[in-house]
């Protein structure tokens, strides 16, 4: 990498009771390559200063809104002023903020899903070409680096050709919800204002889809939804079970949910193809399993030296030396610091191994379908783009 | 029990080349509850002879069909004659032999799926009402101890209402298939006029609908099922997944597959509760896992003091002493003894815990109705009944 | 194997509660090889009747001692008589028990440890050996397919040299008298006049060394032996650290414990070669993990094309269809059927798959050295043989 | 915590090729508490400044030697100079520098053993008691949750009376080496120059020991040891078998290896009590079981509200986004931060839940006693202390 400093950054989000805006704290400074100088991290500015206060940050460095801090660091002399913005609030702002940023000149890193609806999303996608910036949208899971060995043997041709595909992202966060119980936290997700037109889909469902279609590279189709609404007088959906269609004849099904009692952070996939199958669990990411037709399964471990060089190049320990979700986010960052500092050192073309602002207009497109085929009956339904 | 004898069966297939025959006979005689003394192992009766002879059997008990098998056994004096017959021959027979034995005075124990049609097992309901017989369908995994402990737990209320039931049952077996490698071994399953309607839901998808109907209870209200015929030629289905609204609100996902390379036997269920859930693994039968909404596992062994009456009752073995599926195969198998033990007896009601004709006829609605929801564009479909 | 007639065999113990004796019985009629013709299952002759009444043995073939049963079966005509016993009483009667249906010209196959003394072996060896009878012991777990798939990767050189064993038996059952609750059943193993030297190594930890020697053949050059006596009062083991040095340089440790708590029948074992190594654990006896030095382990599973000839032979159903403990201990049954067949066909050599009085005496050479580093103020200690 | 600042660090060792440097860098800044500063990286002054530029650090504070960055560092103005020094050199150097730094009035870090004999590190204790600074040394895998969780419950009584501990560390990196392939990175610590006394057991048999004793609180009171040296030419242990007894008259087992092919960082412990038991593995950190009695275990989740405070208080994210290896080190720092914050806001005690010189004293007994054993006929030797 080699960057002469390191990069700088800012945050919009991410302040008390955030638990992505602490990942991203943690993965943008774990690796020595950039470090955090500036954020608005509360609506509130007094409680935004006090938060940043924990972070050692310079107060005069804590903005009101988005709109000052893209204006105020814009302002700042080059050898101060950030090199990218992390946008860690709810859905609902991150086009205008990530917009802001964008037009300010600076490089912008977006938690998921990208907007609240695909027409926002295109319309961002226009904005990020126009900007020549890098965008980078973090779909955490896509950083493991034994999702980038699953891609790899996928994409290298040792499963044969893939037919079916089975993606899980069960959860249970959400489920003390179902008889009444109070959460220990608030919850915007289960707001149509802050969270777009869908609850389950849109957080974690968006994660699913878009590890199928790193790894397999397979593109929707059309798909058949059937959303719920198990909590009571919740507006949007907390559980769904899709079936899909994939261009080329491929198959699949993508169940999500967050009212999945005693789940954790269930998501996996398993892939099967005409030779072998792969199967994948987040809860243990430093290990694939690549299974064959004689009754035997071939066990990977990250760290090992058969690896391709993309999971390689992710992995900071040796075999045996657990690395998490901290980690994975973190490769996230770094790709899109070696998409900064080749633009810096006058490199084209932005682009590494992170999600781009083209796989949000994905994700928002698979969030609309699946919304669009619920509510109409739960038809089979053509991906809308 | 205590019968003062043991019962004497026969058998109409299992011959040369079947698995599943094998374990039919091995089910019916560990526990020394039966012996088997009659048979038809072959359409040719030379066969049947050389086969049976390695089975110990008296050749004057080995039958050129199973129509001389039924006569020829009732003609024998009571203390001869079998008590009942296990039928292990192709779906396509199973109706026409069941209806012989039980109209020459025999019980049944009959393999699944059940009959070819929805229409033939209604048929076959009210033939078995008629004689008063004790028919039995060997859903082998409903034997399995901690099947009944999750049924137990489920009954007693300790998930609170169940809201999603996932079952899967991937198998790897007709991959071969796929690129055009042969089988080591014929397969009638694939035929239209051995199986029936399907292959892959016919032989294992009523499997996965029956283990959620007998844990938890819930019958389908309606499907929409995406049926796949992946191996070239093939005319039946290999592999299917499935959308299912139960009556009540829950809902659920069936996914089973021939073909899902490098999978072995995988069936396996979640059961969702709005308090607690369930999950089983039929390739590790003797643990049941309760999930919490706290962060906490509880993991029950077959063999422990704590379990349910109709656990203890269908385990042989202490904790830590695996048991498997000819033992699961066993425990349908004495469930039936004690029925017609108790009907010898005088008792008037053939029941017991292994399923029966009625489960029979809606293993065919299940597989009647995702059959007609496949060939019309997939569409939700109410279940046939 | 092809025998014109199944084996007859008789019983000596295996009565009301005790768990071994029914595993005897199923696994020596689940194949459908022999029959269970005769036996003395209590020393109060009543309760043998009550008890053989419900195996629905023939009451004439019920004895009141071995004794009367050698002589009577002896006595009965070659068409009616037993081919083999089996001995599944405490371990203070195997020797007498085995000596008397050894030269009453039966076979014998006898629950482990062979005999209370080191002493005893030899003689029983030489007695066996005089009889020309076939004579098994059964180490159950030497039965298991994916240990004799263990024994042919080591046998083959797949693991290089074998340097280092771990073997390890932990059992919680005796732990409820720790704190003295009462356990819910008799236990005369804890009692020296019946169970011999050894209460833990006697019963279990034999298994352990058995296990290694079946599959790697390292003989014990000399052992360092910690033996505890946890619970209050009692005067044998119930649990044991050992260390070993095998002949040619590899080293090992065995450790067993039978108040392991929560512990449920935890044999397994590693073995490291300098190329790879090998892990199987009994509580999930049908995968094997190969391990390499590259980060990659391979898992077979029983029922897989790739596997020995000996483990396919000794397993009965297709992967994924669990087989279990019953099935191990059918297995040890099956060789010593297909070498009493060999000897009734005029074969000479009555050997086979199965572990013999040879085992036997290495096995209680094992125990007597374990005891004396033991009280030896836990020295080193040759074997002693 | 609320320090006004960031602390300042400061790194012997850990340059180019140094796996556990580049694990202390991450840790002492990933939670934002800790910037690294100054360094000595490499004995070439060049090489270190080559490498400190990669760090972005300032060319002025890459000292030649450590003892020029101790006392250029002591020199500088209050604001710039650093806390504390994170010392990661082969074993023979750490007593030298720990002394000149905690003699400039630094806190120091240091990674594991601690010294290069006992004598070393009693000298060590003496001045760190006399220099009143923190001293941490880095038994990593202490920082993690669940190893706290299982500290709570053994000190909480969940387990009765604590009674065997088996505690395992198998690695295989070196395991190439036993057939004479080469590794593909140095290796000094089978240098007895560099490494001190022994390789195997001072690189991770003291991990193994410092975790029972963490948890359990249990002392050595004498021990046997088995040590091998298997790899040709090896003037040091390359693996380790130990029986141990402690006061109190629990018993346990010790084996570490660094030549058990296959294995990766599999460090693990058991801990059995008189009323229940619990498991952990290092490999998957995040989860604790605890075994009943009854057939049941319970599985604790990292994130759960179940936890101790001090589990939870190691915990970043919640159940189901694993942490892994690097925030285990970095609870290590957390809480080293916590004690030095303490002491500049003028408290007196700088303790923490941190291994603490005392640690790395009994940690050197641990080594030499093993070697004191195993080189004297592998004898039972009281702890040397």
């Amino acid at each position: 990498m080699a960057a002469r400093r390191k990069l700088r950054g800012g945050m919009v989000g991410g302040g008390h009771g955030s638990f992505i805006g602490a990942v991203h704290r943690m993965a943008l400074c774990m690796d020595g390559e950039a470090e955090l100088v500036c954020g608005v991290f509360s609506s509130d500015v007094e409680k935004s200063r006090a938060f940043a206060e924990g972070l050692y940050l310079d107060p005069a460095r804590v903005y009101g809104d988005y709109t000052a801090m893209a204006r105020g660091e814009a302002a700042l002399p080059s050898e101060q002023r950030i090199d990218f913005v992390s946008i860690t609030t709810p859905n609902d702002s991150h086009f205008a903020i990530a917009k802001a940023f964008l037009e300010a000149g600076f490089h912008v890193v977006c938690d998921k899903p990208m907007t609240c609806s695909l027409a926002e999303a295109k319309e961002l996608a226009h904005i990020v070409r126009q900007s020549g910036k890098v965008f980078a949208l973090t779909h955490t899971y896509l950083g493991y680096p034994m999702v980038k060995q699953a891609r790899h043997l996928v994409r290298e041709g040792s499963l044969g050709t893939v037919i079916k595909v089975l993606v899980e992202y069960p959860q249970g966060w959400l489920a003390p919800l179902l008889e009444g119980d109070d959460l220990t936290f608030p919850v915007w997700r289960i707001d149509p204002a802050r969270a777009g037109p869908s609850c389950c889909i849109g957080d974690i469902g968006t994660h699913a889809e878009s590890l199928v279609r790193y790894i397999t590279g397979l593109q929707i189709e059309e798909l058949c939804a059937d959303l719920s609404y198990y909590i009571p007088g919740n507006r949007l959906d907390d559980d769904g079970n899709i079936l899909v269609h994939y261009h080329g004849g491929a198959k699949g099904v993508i169940h999500a949910s967050q009212i999945s009692t005693g789940e954790e952070n269930g998501l996996n996939i398993r892939i099967y193809g005409t030779r072998r199958s792969l199967a994948w669990r987040q809860e243990q990411p430093d290990t694939l399993a690549l299974k064959d037709m004689d009754g035997t399964t071939t066990t990977y471990s990250r760290g090992s030296p058969l690896l391709c060089e993309a999971a390689k190049c992710a992995s900071r320990l040796p075999v045996g030396h657990p690395e998490g979700f901290v980690e994975a986010m973190a490769n996230i960052y770094l790709e899109t610091f070696r998409a900064m500092s080749a633009q810096q050192d006058g490199g084209p073309s932005p682009t590494g191994d992170f999600p781009t602002v083209d796989d949000g207009v994905l994700g928002m497109a698979f969030i609309e379908t699946v919304v669009a085929s619920a509510v109409s009956d739960r038809k089979w339904t053509k991906l809308l783009i």
